[in-house]
């Protein structure tokens, strides 16, 4: 099992690569393996039956300080699911986040939650079997909570952290109902969309009788970037993540929550915002390509700053062209989001394209899921406050769906499980 | 440009494996290159921006007998699009073809059509940039005409094949007006979603004026197999494509219209038959694996038939158990579709997984985009006509979706477009 390179920070720990069941089993989930075609998968990599990806056997580790999904480099396939909880048990909570943590724990190794092909003919399979002989594919799992868990329905009310709340309504929102609201959030990312539909699709079947899903999103065409990785594009053809959250520092200064927090079950955790971002891609194909850099405030083959040259060059926003205007515009989308121009703020985005197809009125839906994580939901609030204002970009984008959650720290080894200090 | 096996038969020739710009500059097309990003890509497979998918520089031949996406071993993504033309004018109607021809021929060889960034500010770009600097992907558009484009509208009628009509009502169809219709449809498939996206969106920016995007399916999971390719599974956890035509001679029996058509431009093409089919997911998930292997005639994880032990064992219909009764029940999948069981008929099967997210009552929203190609839509009528009435698989499925479609043979030269002896 030779991963890739892990995306945890030097601090992190890991409690062990392979998940034993024992979390699983005390609650009554059985752990088996995929029989030999996930053991192959597993131990070399044999190729995914249904990918030419050349990380079907690759696994980040499950356990550690923070979760994965977050600092590890975007993978290139995103469903992202958001669910409701229907019961009103504390209990059926606590063994639903405990089934879905054993769960996460054996299919980002690669390895089944029961079985494909029980031997009884009266037994109904364990895993629904689409991907049965695929590998890990780098997939991660990330859990988060939405502010509506901490509302006194599972006694959560006295550990909610002070800046988990709705986020405000921004000028220009257009949220619709379809993709809003929901009290957890569970985003997987592969490098097959295949492995992460069946970690999704599973854990919503686990969860039956306890939570439904309500709004879910597959993304595609990894729209951020990592350290290593190259600058993607946008469904506007922009380079997407030039300025992306890279370093470790800054992860510990933007992303983790540090042990200041008003609650420490969040030490280790970060904040997701998700935004559906539907773009007017017809007539953002109309427009002329100086608008267009002026509504980055960059060029679009290369990505540069209007400023500069190459797509690293930092963005020169004292800059003045001869007729005296700034040479990047104080309206445009880089100019607004600069750390330079936000008191040092940044945000890691983690963001995919999406396409919903055509539209009722017969044109292409689609856009940007974006995702964010920072260690307070005010760093986003803060951006997108002056963005939803002010943004040259808001002619051709709406904000279609909304929603912010408490992505708790990593687990620390088999038997824990996501909330778990909550039910204390 | 060292592409890999092109499926293409062996009598199968090439123009030309880039396009030359000619058809496209007779009628207006700039064909120009992506800048150095495309032909780094397109030189050495440097890699995609956006994907870590190993067929970033890969390219298929595009001129040939027939078009590509049909024998072509099916690459990992599909965007499904049907257009509904609308103007009235066959000059109209010929330049758009002529457009997109040049276009097909220079997107499959990850070459753009207009710039991405154009010199002169308020310049419109030509091309949407999204996939700039990502190479061909192994990307192959295939287009086919509806029964409604030989109506009359334009000057079709005396072209119309005698065997393409409206496919007729099925038992158990479901279908929606949001996925049936429509005049055109382009099937693109790459190894990366958002090449295959790039290319119909930049198609259907081109058709503006002339034609209108109508309905889309976006695909994934590659559900059927070439004669290199393991078999995938379908989102019900099976096999699919096990039996598919692999081989040259079947090619000629069943997919390809040979000389002796009533039509002779559609020598070497196809029929493409499109049916959406919508999986009542949740409802199989609760089945006993008893039941599923009842409703296949295979096994889940070996896929092997009842009557056998692995995989490409020759089902034996006529093996009956110690009850006396069929070990491949009658009414099984496997039993009705098996050419065995049909005359010798078999049809090549080239669908893909979807999801759709979820419904309007909860439910997850996910099947399979069947795809098939014949050399008679009769073929797929005869087995459907079975299937509808008996198939037990029909408790878990709903077909939303339906097309036909006259594929025209492969192009044989730049200056040639599809549908172009159908102007004469």
């Amino acid at each position: 099992m030779s991963g890739p390179k892990p995306g945890f920070s030097r601090r992190a720990f890991f409690g062990g690569a392979v998940a034993s069941a024992a979390a699983g089993a005390a609650i009554g989930v059985t752990a088996t393996g995929l029989s030999e075609q996930a053991a192959n998968a597993q131990a070399g990599g044999q190729g995914s039956a249904a990918g030419t990806s050349t990380a079907a056997g690759e696994t980040y580790p499950f356990y550690g300080e923070h979760q994965a999904g977050i600092q590890t480099p975007p993978q290139d396939h995103l469903v992202f699911m958001v669910f409701d909880v229907t019961t009103t048990s504390a209990t059926e909570l606590q063994v639903m986040l405990a089934k879905w943590s054993a769960a996460i724990a054996q299919y980002t190794q690669g390895l089944a939650v029961g079985t494909v092909e029980p031997e009884r003919e009266l037994a109904v399979p364990g895993d629904t079997g689409e991907a049965a002989g695929m590998g890990a594919n780098q997939l991660t799992v990330t859990v988060g909570f939405a502010p509506s868990m901490f509302d006194g329905r599972f006694g959560w009310a006295k550990y909610k952290p002070a800046v988990l709340n709705d986020l405000p309504a921004f000028a220009s929102d257009a949220l619709t109902p379809e993709f809003t609201g929901g009290d957890i959030c569970v985003q997987a990312c592969a490098s097959d969309p295949q492995v992460a539909y069946h970690a999704i699709r599973n854990l919503a079947r686990m969860a039956r009788t306890t939570a439904t899903t309500r709004w879910t999103v597959q993304g595609f065409g990894r729209a951020s970037r990592s350290a290593d990785q190259a600058t993607p594009r946008n469904l506007m053809g922009f380079k997407d993540g030039t300025r992306n959250i890279v370093g470790d520092d800054e992860f510990a200064q933007q992303v983790w929550v540090g042990a200041d927090s008003d609650q420490q079950w969040m030490t280790g955790g970060t904040y997701l915002v998700a935004r559906k971002i539907h773009m007017l891609i017809e007539t953002w194909d109309t427009d002329y390509i100086g608008d267009q850099h002026a509504v980055f405030g960059r060029t679009k083959m290369e990505g540069a700053p209007l400023s500069g040259a190459a797509e690293f060059d930092t963005p020169d926003f004292a800059a003045t062209g001869a007729d005296g205007k700034s040479v990047i515009p104080a309206n445009s989308h880089v100019a607004l989001a600069a750390h330079e121009n936000n008191g040092g703020t940044k945000i890691l985005r983690r963001g995919y394209n999406f396409t919903d197809g055509i539209d009722s009125v017969g044109r292409l839906d689609a856009g940007l899921m974006f995702i964010s994580f920072q260690h307070d939901p005010a760093q986003f609030i803060a951006l997108q406050q002056k963005l939803g204002s002010m943004d040259r970009l808001n002619e051709y984008i709406r904000h279609v769906g909304s929603g912010v959650f408490a992505v708790p720290p990593g687990l620390a080894a088999a038997g824990d499980y996501y909330g778990k200090a909550l039910f204390a």
